[in-house]
């Protein structure tokens, strides 16, 4: 029954439609590649043994003017005062919340912890291709641990996130940087903390620009030591660095963290001196995933380690390194090299009700195949046979049948495929069985 | 490593650990029964054929003015001006949005739908036992059909999500009303539509006020047919409303109900007529499922038809029945009849590292057993054994075992079952099938 859109006549101002500009409605076969990528994620993760959080969507607006980069609160965040004159901020990344949760019961938990969530996160933005107000983002922390194996663990799942989409090791690169060695990179050319910052925030445009400009606005911020800047932003392996850096920390972080990797299988990372990224809390390896397709050569996910987050609250600071990979980039990735899974109805049956007389038989059959786990459909439009059938294929419901007066007398069903067509009877004790068989439950 | 909160001496003023108030913090414990609640759910509502669809939390405020009673719009909304002079509301209830977006696509959906979405949803409210200001909520709605199987359907579903949870159906009871039969009482009773709109509200209130109370209230409203609404409302049974009320499309529809129901073997529904449901826009069958423990009757959730809903839109009406089920009601109801879970970590088996030799064949065998499907911790804390099995002791991971020089020698390695502290000694081949065994995978 698909009701008519008559105009009525009558003049009362109609509501729009229209959701809110810039986030999404999840139809049903939008949700089901939602809950594709998301059970796929979790999966993953959970093979690494981290278990699920989850927190509200509205923080204390505090919480993010420390750390999460000026730019970020005052422009692009949802912020709004309370009836109790409180400042409330739609979360825009969970990093900060799931710091605070920690430091809240840091004296209880049996650390460290592997966490992972998927929150809907707000940013107040244009709307564009692979930036909307609201996204979801898989979130992936491990705290209380220094040592580099946390950094080679948190990769290995960022990987495994990746093959579980059916990803292979030539769909993406993995780019690794390091602030400490930016830090370190930053001194050895005597830069002021401002001309540092200015510098990050030419280094993070640096694939926006071209070669010219990049050098023409280094030459704003920097000047005998341009050179060596210029150089280090174009070198594509660890060696090349100058000798300075290849003694510090910062690179010795990446060197292990590349060779466990490799010890491991992962052979698509590298070392990116041009990985930024937004944040302020970053502290150590630093990384962001690329489509390896040169012509969508976009970046996916990306993460860290955030060492002086927890510093912000009471108590002192608790090692973290972590990830956060979105729901409208990964989307778009499994989209342009093919990953995304074809729509089905998570109904496996349709049962048409021929005539009324035969409801209760329907029903009852209907009742069975739910108590024995099948997700049944039991008709109740009372339409023509055909038209149900049609509904049913529309809806992407794999099996039919129908009950009229010949099946109540026989007990026998004609189950029909309607994929391919096929038909089977059955006894109503088979259908299980051959349903289970079919559907590959 | 639990980190120590040493007074670091600095003054740098501290953020507060504390979330919003009236919202909850998702410890993987507490995240562990919200998805087993709605791992539930989901279950028994796609066992009747729905499927899932999602939206956002932010709706043009508009979206509510119409149909959610001006209460809960003007006093219970998060409701805020956005940078671009947009109403926009923290969604209170799920409904308005599906009809929107049942609406905006009714040309190319496939009627009847069977739909299903677990939203958070927001209200401003004081924060008390079983009402929070944030609280996610099964919504499940049939639209398409005026037909009473859809009803009957409705109310199986909300049936088989108790039975789900573990309720028998002694736990619970299933109360019914009809806003046409109430429409229809109230024109007996000569009602102005003042009159009865402050009736509903009375109504409403029925089990929080003494008989005294609803009678003397009562009387401030009605006049002579006081004595008719007294009556009917403290009738236990259809069979006593007055004849004229047995006359009613309202009654026929609920007495179809009841027995379409016993039919199906669900007897614990029947006739209340002080079910009133909050939201203006229902329109016939209305039910709230209650807990049956008379030291808590609580109702714990609700819903029913609302034909008229999609008419707000443009376009003509689209029939349509639903209920929705919370989070919160619900968990306090498994708790008091001791239906939920026991806290276990998704993780199968912790590997402890005894030396940092061993490291590489420890990563070797979790490698092969998360490729078999398991979810596996490695250890990579450098603690000493003891301590790393007790974390996993503390994280209730069920099993645990130690690669040591001995194991890497005999690749044998044993399986410490940590809740009986069982042991089995296993080559690594032997391993996935045994923890799947021991797993009931």
């Amino acid at each position: 029954m698909i009701p008519e859109n008559k105009d009525s006549g009558v003049s009362v101002k109609k509501l729009s439609v229209e959701s809110y500009k810039g986030v999404r409605d999840f139809y049903p076969e939008d949700m089901f590649v939602q809950k594709y990528i998301f059970d796929r994620m979790r999966k993953a993760v959970e093979k690494f043994g981290y278990v699920e959080y989850g927190a509200s969507v509205l923080e204390p607006a505090e919480l993010y003017r420390a750390k999460s980069g000026e730019e970020i609160v005052n422009e692009q965040t949802y912020t709004f005062t309370d009836r109790g004159d409180r400042e409330v901020t739609l979360r825009p990344e969970m990093t900060p919340t799931v710091a605070r949760m920690v430091v809240a019961k840091r004296r209880e938990l049996p650390f460290p912890l592997r966490w992972y969530s998927i929150p809907n996160l707000f940013r107040y933005e244009k709307p564009q291709r692979g930036r909307m107000r609201e996204h979801w983002q898989l979130n992936v922390d491990l705290f209380g641990s220094k040592n580099i194996e946390a950094d080679v663990e948190i990769l290995c799942v960022a990987n495994e996130v990746m093959s579980s989409l059916g990803a292979k090791s030539g769909d993406f690169e993995i780019h690794i940087n390091n602030r400490k060695l930016w830090n370190s990179l930053c001194e050895m050319w005597k830069c002021t903390p401002l001309q540092q910052q200015k510098l990050s925030k030419l280094v993070d445009r640096k694939n926006k620009i071209s070669a010219k400009e990049f050098e023409e606005q280094g030459a704003v911020i920097l000047s005998s030591y341009l050179p060596n800047f210029i150089e280090a932003m174009n070198v594509t392996t660890l060696e090349k660095l100058e000798k300075g850096a290849r003694e510090t920390e910062g690179y010795k972080e990446i060197v292990s963290l590349i060779q466990d990797l490799e010890k491991r299988g992962i052979n698509n990372a590298r070392f990116d001196p041009t990985i930024m990224r937004g944040f302020d809390y970053y502290t150590g390896n630093i990384f962001e995933v690329f489509d390896a397709n040169p012509e969508n050569r976009r970046s996916l996910f990306g993460g860290g380690r955030y060492d002086d987050l927890a510093a912000l609250f009471e108590g002192d600071k608790i090692p973290a390194v972590g990830f956060g990979a979105g729901d409208v980039t990964v989307r778009d990735f499994l989209e342009t090299h093919g990953l995304l899974p074809a729509y089905g109805s998570s109904a496996q049956l349709y049962i048409a009700v021929q005539d009324e007389t035969c409801r209760d038989s329907a029903e009852q059959l209907s009742g069975q195949l739910r108590s024995q786990g099948h997700n049944v459909i039991l008709d109740i439009a009372h339409k023509k046979l055909g038209d149900q059938i049609k509904t049913a294929d529309r809806q992407k419901i794999p099996f039919v049948t129908a009950v009229g007066a010949e099946e109540v007398k026989s007990g026998a069903y004609r189950i029909k495929n309607l994929a391919d067509g096929s038909e089977k009877i059955l006894k109503a004790d088979e259908i299980s069985s051959y349903l289970k068989t079919q559907l590959a439950l």
